[in-house]
């Protein structure tokens, strides 16, 4: 106990203990993740074909399976220090609160006008596109966390960024939009007029609030057309969980600092960029047989990818014009309840936790969304932050591991990411604070429905 | 140069250098602010009358201006931990895009959901309110900075909150509603008809959209009618600037940490909370000699009390059932432009900023909204924060500032308060950004309206 009093409320590192590489946890993966496939041929994608879509700096980050730590340029980390290093929080109040033995702790990601970790990769992503001399780049954005750090990070560059925004988002949240607007980027409504997979889209369903995957197939096409412009996005990807490593590696330097080491690591799972962030040192120690830890994924029983998907190939959009990942998947087409709430709303996985998930190494679980606003209010009440619902799931399922220390009397250390701030969610609290709240699980029929339709590669 | 390399982008105190005590402003000032005075006899207010409205150790507070340090409480401490020191940030990416010799330094008040500053004295007076063992306080909001900071500090201490909202931003301004809620606070539309008071403006106006007026007057109603209750105010009076001199003692003591004398401390000016805490520490070494600092209170065209109001008795409120106090004022009966998107509405400054800024401590100038948002949008590209409206007063003025010193080459140093985020003025951004937005002056004719209307106290 007298150890205990001297850890702070919030660890922060000094700028010079902040990390200098970026840890690729391919590269001590014993089986590699699949690779991704050209969906015309079947074959493994070149860099060659991916470079008319992607930067040429991040095809060789998306291909490269090898190289631990990649170092972060030096434009890079001077950006990482207008927001970095995030706090590594110890949630003594929330401790006390649950009178539990157990210690908890999270890394806040939401101390930038993003709102959360999205401008961890952003920024990377943009600064590779100025070092490569382009004009701009496009991207797509359903709630707005991904559009708003990459405006943000374009603003920084000079680089023009176009948006396209899934129409009922932005329709229903024009601050988002705002914020978008005000670093200086272009926000269209999808689909939309501006190209020809839009235009197809309005012929065929006139009244399309828009969806995601419309969304890409646009953000795409404008990339691939414009010369000057290439496509960026913001989860699923090698590159991105590449880049969100920063996240864990501040993390175990701040916990090293302390000679703490945790027993738990729980992170939120949509597409898997905090996830894989958030885990890579910790994961790294695994896969080398240094240290173990439980690292559990924590996802919404609405868009249950790993719990109730198949590991199997298939297409990263709606639009099936991008290429086929092997992943732990609900099938493209499946499409979340409208009563969900947050993000994490992706229908696969990051091919990279996908395998690692596979292999044992990692544990997952799914939390309905009533329970998860519970957390967050719980959370905020006491530890002063307004959490994202998609930050919730990885504070429910941390209470209640916590929960479980108070019945064993165990005094276990838990590590979850506070992945972001939940200021454009308040409509979600609303429905939560009046009681409209309801959950929704998939069944099995549905699942399955969408599964059938895979495409059929080996 | 090589020097102020080893200046970081953010200053952080450790825990152990944080304030230990607040600094009492008119401990060292030789004319000490005018007192409050009781309306009804016009003679100044003893502990006793104000002890139904406010906490008695409040009172106390509000009282002594001979006490120049105040202990702050080991449990206020420990929630100021939750979410200070509060980052003392180097603008580096500001002063290159402005090319200017002069190095901005500000204190970013916004890195906790209440989005301000208005937390620091939330707490404070949640504490004595639980310490005294009442039920519970009640307050205004207009925008709903202070009803959200207020929330979040009652949660903390299970204190009841009954927050009264002005009903036009009720209902346009949802999202804060929610946050307070969601903080467990019951949040009332005025006029209502839960107060005698607010029954007959309902009666006399029944269309009306609600005032601050009105509102502070169905607050300290219920506050006084209701045993266990007490009125809790978020600016203006001493109390909440003597708790608002964490900002200026964390700035200083950052500063000092590394050897840097501002030459110019710059803050924005509503009734004065921000303001005054942020200078406390310079204005003392001012009012003792041991230095000096240009010092300049920015506030809004539409609202110029420093700038065009006049030195005098006048009631805090529109409803003027509160204490008159001695300020720069434009007159209770003043009320900004609708066309006026921010804060810092208020029609009077707090006792001690005045008397300071009569006897020639401290400068004052006002800017018009366009260029505030001008100067919002800039900082939020390069600096990576979107600034709450009122906090770009300063910005403006910090600007100004640094182009000065590129014309004449001078290496000032510029500290500046940035108190909150604008995440929920999305609205005045939207008009910005569409080019929607325009300026509004009050009339000398307007102006000297109000005036005439003072109360007529020796």
């Amino acid at each position: 106990m007298s150890n205990e009093k001297k850890i702070p409320y919030k660890i922060y590192l000094e700028e010079s203990e902040m990390p200098k590489a970026w840890y690729n946890l391919r590269a001590d993966m014993k089986v590699k993740p699949a690779p991704l496939l050209n969906p015309g041929t079947g074959k493994p994608l070149t860099a060659e074909e991916l470079s008319p879509i992607f930067c040429d700096e991040l095809v060789a980050q998306e291909l490269d399976d090898t190289t631990p730590f990649i170092e972060i340029p030096e434009e890079i980390r001077e950006f990482y220090k207008m927001y970095r290093p995030s706090p590594l929080v110890r949630a003594y109040c929330l401790e006390k609160k649950l009178d539990t033995p157990a210690k908890i702790y999270y890394k806040f990601e939401g101390n930038n006008t993003s709102g959360s970790h999205k401008l961890n990769s952003a920024i990377a992503q943009a600064y590779y596109a100025k070092k490569q001399g382009l004009k701009g780049v496009t991207t797509e954005t359903g709630a707005g966390q991904w559009g708003t750090a990459l405006s943000m990070a374009c603003s920084y560059f000079d680089l023009d960024c176009k948006v396209y925004m899934v129409k009922v988002s932005y329709e229903q949240k024009p601050f988002r939009r705002e914020v978008m607007r005000t670093y200086g980027a272009s926000v269209t409504p999808s689909p939309s007029t501006t190209t020809e997979v839009g235009k197809k889209i309005l012929a065929e369903h006139p009244g399309t609030t828009g969806s995601l995957g419309c969304a890409i197939s646009e953000a795409v096409e404008v990339a691939t057309k414009n010369p000057g412009y290439r496509y960026v996005l913001g989860s699923v990807l090698n590159q991105v969980l590449l880049h969100q490593s920063v996240i864990g590696l501040e993390a175990k330097a701040a916990l090293d600092k302390y000679d703490i080491k945790p027993d738990i690591v729980i992170g939120c799972a949509g597409g898997g960029s905090n996830l894989g962030g958030l885990i890579a040192p910790f994961m790294r120690e695994k896969l080398r047989g240094e240290a173990d830890y439980r690292i559990i994924a924590v996802e919404p029983a609405s868009c249950p990818s790993f719990t109730r998907g198949t590991y199997a190939y298939d297409f990263c959009d709606t639009g099936m014009i991008c290429p086929l990942a092997k992943m732990y998947t609900l099938g493209s087409s499946f499409i979340p309840s409208a009563n969900h709430a947050g993000g994490l709303r992706f229908h696969g996985m990051s091919s990279t936790l996908s395998q690692l998930y596979h292999d044992g190494y990692m544990e997952a679980t799914s939390v309905e969304q009533t329970s998860v606003f519970e957390a967050a209010e719980q959370f905020a009440r006491v530890e002063g932050i307004l959490p994202a619902p998609e930050s919730s799931h990885a504070i429910r399922v941390a209470i209640d591991e916590a929960l479980k220390c108070k019945e064993t009397g165990e005094e276990k250390t838990i590590v979850f990411g506070l992945t972001g701030t939940g200021y454009f969610d308040l409509v979600a609290y609303e429905k939560f604070n009046n009681g409209e709240m309801s959950d929704y699980i998939p069944t099995d029929e549905e699942i399955a429905a969408s599964i059938a339709k895979l495409p059929h590669v080996n």
